[in-house]
């Protein structure tokens, strides 16, 4: 309580695949810690993630045009960049903690802030320990984000909202697109999600609507073809026309993802995790075969994780608060852990933000409870509709400059070394 | 001037692929029609098209709900319904024509209006004069609509500036995406296109944002990609990503479309037309093998003419105008024409209604002019900036309801026969 607030320099590290609200999170932290010019003695950004932040690569986001910093909680994507570099295990090289360290020392930071998603956490985790096993007194904070809503102990994550939002107002128009053909065909929407179907269950919201999708394919379920194959025959039957979510981690029973078993091979990125998209055009491909029909593969793609313009303003003010909290908690002297949400209730929608111990978050994955899936692919259970929907009201207040979507607009200049 | 207004019913007749403002011409249409209770004894809609009223299914917009309809125009393709089906020369077959007259008579239809793009108009303009030589007096209208931009005499079309919207926002945020990466990779983003580039050359206003594609290939010029895979390794050394837009319409040297070259086959439609869409995969998998880089295909899919929620409001303001115009033309006697635009003033923005003759517009294709394009696929001139701003302009009034778009449901009770 009497403590001193530490004084020093404070940086932001981006990482793993952006969100349409990584960038608000950024603009939360940068914000408020601007506002504590007697404690936070300078504001970096490393420039694209934590490979940006070992070769030195900083910004100096007190030097930013406020107008410009104002609109970055409405602009898509890691402005400041991102990377998807692991650290190793300290055990096995210590390389990058030692110019880590170096780095901290050299700008004097001692607020070093992670977002990201669970490697990310993972990565905030060791530096957390390794940093105060070395005796360099700095709070590290991880925030959370990712379109995939996996991260364990946060009731969700940002960045999923607004991804929500944007797949079920697409399904709606998809669904409406499909319906305005009196024709059979079959047309199939792939959506992001590796192990954890969360945001193609999201699709779900557009068919309680009416417009929507007939069947959803989760990963939470081994994908058998077959029963796919045998399923949209009966739709298409009763109702000329299918529309089908899928999920692109989909696996079948023997653990292939889909466009491996229809014979197509993966590309790994760095964390080993292969780089999935192409599940739709092989299913449409080998269903083109099976029906004689018109089938139409369709990949939400980046497009997903990048629409600010239908973002959730409930998942923007989130994603913005939710680093204010972890800077007010570094401030007090707390490191380690990972800012996050516990829901209080439903209905009204009432959350507060709390601390979760990184240690705990790091390289767990929360699954999406397979009791809100109901069953034969028909869609999702109340109790998943009552967890999702606060997630995406209110829309954003983007602003447009010409007809076309006012994004922020960084110097991003590199500081010298 | 004197002549009494021709009474009878009413029919709209929908036609080929879908746009985000079809609707709002349905809604200018059935709006003013509705008010013309004296003239227009009942308001048709065919139910998926002309395929509809030669098996009648008609529904009566008269017993639609007020507040539903006037949701139309925020709404995204066609609630009616559409079709592809092309008629067949009257002297080939004169089935379809004697069933069309018998439709007509028996429901007394005096006003036959058809809202497509160039097939339509062809398929409008021969039952005029097949309806007129057999001395049945009905007005024929066509009313434009398509985001491919392609009638000719008109400005431009409804559906064009919604569709140029989308891509250019859309492509906006891809480029944001793709610039928080630190590494080297290729996006290929494929935008709808058959023969002319106008679609894919609004992504050119996100270039000029700062936030847009290094590459614009169009359809206008043969495709070599030798010359595409050296421009691309030239921007990957010098900026380490490349973002590029093209035309799913490409086409190399020899005739082929780009799947094609690279060795599947397509699909062939009702009207002949080749399946398009692939083309970007395509394209990526070359790239890959010769790059061995990070390729990622995005293909705008259907959501680039169904994305209603970023609708241009010139265009959903133009599309139901347009109807309204075409509607008092004909209870003026008019028949025979498609109603559209003449544009007297860029900036500010003028355009008059005016009639062109549908013998004039039918299997006409306006091209994009070459000299709009700059060289070496690095975008458009001023000409082209000029010509689309103004169609971009304005932002939909879409309501949301729950956090999801609002859209219409109509009853569409197809009739007693």
């Amino acid at each position: 309580m009497a403590k001193q607030n530490l004084k020093g320099a404070l940086v932001l590290v981006q990482s793993g695949g952006p969100s349409s609200v990584i960038n608000a999170s950024a603009q939360g932290l940068f914000d408020i810690a601007l506002k504590h010019k007697s404690v936070i003695t300078k504001v970096y950004g490393a420039r694209f993630g934590i490979l940006g932040f070992l070769k030195e690569d900083l910004v100096l986001i007190n030097e930013e045009k406020r107008e410009e910093l104002d609109k970055l909680q409405y602009t898509p994507s890691s402005m400041i960049g991102s990377t998807r570099y692991k650290l190793k295990q300290p055990n096995e090289d210590i390389t990058d903690y030692e110019k880590v360290i170096e780095i901290c020392k050299k700008y004097d930071i001692r607020y070093f802030f992670y977002n990201g998603g669970n490697d990310s956490m993972d990565t905030a985790n060791k530096l957390s320990q390794y940093l105060n096993d070395q005796g360099w007194e700095i709070r590290v904070m991880g925030i959370p984000k990712t379109v995939d809503n996996d991260l364990v102990l946060t009731d969700h994550t940002p960045g999923y909202g607004s991804a929500s939002k944007y797949v079920a107002s697409t399904l709606m128009e998809l669904c409406l697109d499909t319906k305005a053909y009196n024709m059979d065909q079959v047309n199939i929407v792939e959506i992001m999600g590796r192990n954890a179907g969360w945001l193609t269950a999201a699709s779900d919201l557009a068919r309680r609507t009416g417009f929507g999708p007939d069947l959803i394919y989760l990963p939470e379920y081994p994908f058998d073809y077959n029963e796919f194959l045998s399923r949209v025959k009966d739709i298409l039957q009763e109702k000329g026309s299918v529309l089908v979510t899928i999920s692109e981690g989909l696996k079948t029973t023997d653990g292939k993802y889909l466009p491996e078993y229809f014979g197509a091979s993966l590309y790994k990125d760095a964390f080993g995790h292969s780089q999935l998209g192409g599940a739709a055009n092989s299913l449409a491909n080998a269903l083109k075969k099976d029906l004689k029909v018109k089938v139409r593969p369709i990949e939400l793609n980046i497009m997903q994780r990048a629409a600010a313009h239908i973002a959730s303003f409930t998942d923007i003010k989130e994603a913005y608060a939710v680093s204010e909290f972890a800077f007010k908690e570094a401030l007090n002297g707390k490191t380690g852990y990972m800012a996050g949400f516990t829901r209080t209730c439903d209905n009204p929608y009432k959350i507060k933000y709390e601390l979760f111990p990184l240690s705990r978050v790091a390289n767990h994955e929360k699954m999406l409870p397979k009791e809100w899936i109901l069953p034969n692919h028909n869609g999702m259970t109340d109790e998943f509709y009552n967890y999702v929907m606060p997630l995406i009201q209110g829309e954003t207040k983007l602003k447009y400059k010409n007809g076309l979507p006012d994004f922020a607009n960084l110097k991003l200049n590199i500081i010298k070394k």
